[in-house]
């Protein structure tokens, strides 16, 4: 579309919008869908008889990244969290568009890291650009990434589907990344006591969401519901019961902590309320009907994907209800994120 | 994603990201594959044997409408430049992903707006919301879409078919929408020689363009390349024919223009250039082996859409010839879109 008056001019090091797609982005997308990128259009082919699960996740800079992080590490978490929705719906990942806006032409080193953050991200979770735009941001940069996925036989494991008596599991640990995040910031109190490598590991999980593909077989032949947890455990299961119509017992004693996040909660306990409802964790949120969970332990254990039974969908009004290693309830300040 | 830090908070009269959801962008998703934008993906089954053509553009405030434009306008527009492309490529609308990012809380009659802009959008070429996401901007307000449309039998109508002897054609009238641009930028200085109506055509033009889907059957038929104009005919034509390996000479008198641009142009002939270049036409070019330029034709005739023959493509070097009515090529500053 043409742009209504603004010109931006490159410096010397610069590139062209041409320059850019043709050097940096078309290597990545090697599929005959993407047609080297010099369409309009991407055609996608044998298409899945199950049908194709499509989510859309953007990224903004200073709202959703710092605007000094790297663009590699943008562009491969951007695309991560795009494809931690497809593994919680129990989807292969297929393929992505990318509408990419810059205020700018971008320098052949920022160009470079995009382009290995995303091709990073590509060879982890097997999925390939098949298209987009490249558009005029006015100020911050931002990316807006569709992804696509095979559906499982089931179709889509939707939110709705938690039933009174199944058992709530998350994979791998929660509250890794609010912790790194806290630390970007300057503002968790706790940096003294944890070593240089716990700091690195919970800045890492904030990068790098692992996008828990290896689930999708145990989802998808035993969870009722699932959901990735990306707005915070506690935000995320209220919506998922919300979206059943169950409520939740969770037991905190039970959520799994890395040692970092253990070292972190050992000097400040009121840390637990950042790793229930900090957000950015990327991990599954999955209720299992009791008579499935030994087999849905199994198959995440035959997987190689840790997972922990955190609690227990109830019946009632959609409610829930952390509890504490007494048993007694666990007042929480629900933090949630309303993204505008 | 958990925001960094930015809170915005909206007023009293402001909508919360989730009553902006349920009551203005759920009722647009009435498809099955939507799950009434309750779930985190959507699902796309009966998917097309022939495959889905995948589409994706943006528009940013200030960038690519104005800042004062209504919402309204700018939600048609949005949906009504990714319908183009599946037009161009002979792609019948399925569905699209809308993502949009708003700076804080919208008032209630901003969210009608944008919600009747792309209702009507929706209705006019038959296309469903069914998913997407929303985020915080920071500073302009944007949106960016990606649609999917069915493929025609014969695949991707691309780019880069077109042979030396093939007939260019374009449907409609080109330039209406650059000239409406001028006089929205007040830049014209052809507003004395146009009536009010024909004033307020032009500006129609810039701010709706019509996708031209009924051309679907006549290019999976006929046409051996073809892409719409969204960044002017001179420069567009020159990609088409780059991508395709020929030449085009062009007869600049058969360029169909408007009543409204014809007066345009006779108080001030240096607005061929406007026209031939000014972008936003939202027409189709299409290359047509000359065997097939009568059923062409024909097939555009039935499905009511003008269509013009504008020039023969040739062999040589991708070069662009614009003729004037001596036969000479006319000088034509090219003013290509880079697009940052």
């Amino acid at each position: 579309m043409t742009k209504i008056g603004m010109k931006v001019s490159g410096g010397v090091s610069s590139l062209s919008e041409i320059s850019f797609i043709v050097e940096y982005l078309a290597p990545l997308a090697s599929s005959a869908a993407a047609f080297g990128l010099k369409d309009d259009a991407a055609l996608l082919r044998n298409l899945p008889a199950a049908g194709l699960v499509i989510t859309s996740d953007a990224v903004v800079a200073g709202v959703h990244f710092f605007d000094e992080d790297a663009p590699a590490d943008v562009a491969y978490k951007a695309l991560a969290v795009n494809v931690s929705d497809l593994a919680a719906k129990a989807a292969k990942p297929i393929a992505y568009t990318m509408t990419l806006a810059l205020p700018g032409s971008p320098s052949r080193d920022w160009a470079a890291g995009l382009a290995a953050g995303l091709r990073r991200a590509q060879d982890a979770f097997g999925i390939d650009l098949i298209g987009g735009d490249t558009v005029s941001a006015r100020g911050a940069w931002w990316i807006s990434i569709t992804a696509f996925g095979e559906a499982s036989l089931a179709g889509l494991l939707p939110r709705t589907g938690a039933k009174a008596g199944d058992r709530f599991y998350v994979t791998g640990t929660l509250g890794d990344s609010a912790l790194g995040l806290k630390l970007r910031l300057g503002s968790g109190g706790f940096e003294e006591a944890l070593s240089q490598s716990d700091r690195e590991y919970l800045l890492s999980r904030y990068h790098y969401p692992e996008p828990r593909l290896g689930m999708t077989a145990a989802l998808s032949s035993c969870a009722s519901a699932a959901m990735d947890i990306s707005d915070g455990l506690a935000l995320d299961l209220s919506r998922l019961c919300t979206a059943s119509g169950v409520g939740a017992g969770i037991s905190v004693s039970s959520i799994p902590t890395s040692a970092a996040a253990g070292k972190a909660l050992a000097s400040d306990a009121n840390l637990m309320e950042t790793i229930l409802s900090g957000g950015d964790d990327y991990e599954i949120l999955a209720a299992v009907p009791s008579a499935k969970t030994g087999i849905f332990e199994e198959m995440a254990e035959a997987a190689g994907l840790a997972i922990t039974q955190i609690g227990e969908a109830v019946t009632g009004q959609p409610l829930v209800r952390f509890l504490d290693a007494r048993g007694q309830i666990m007042p929480l300040r629900l933090k949630g994120f309303e993204h505008f």
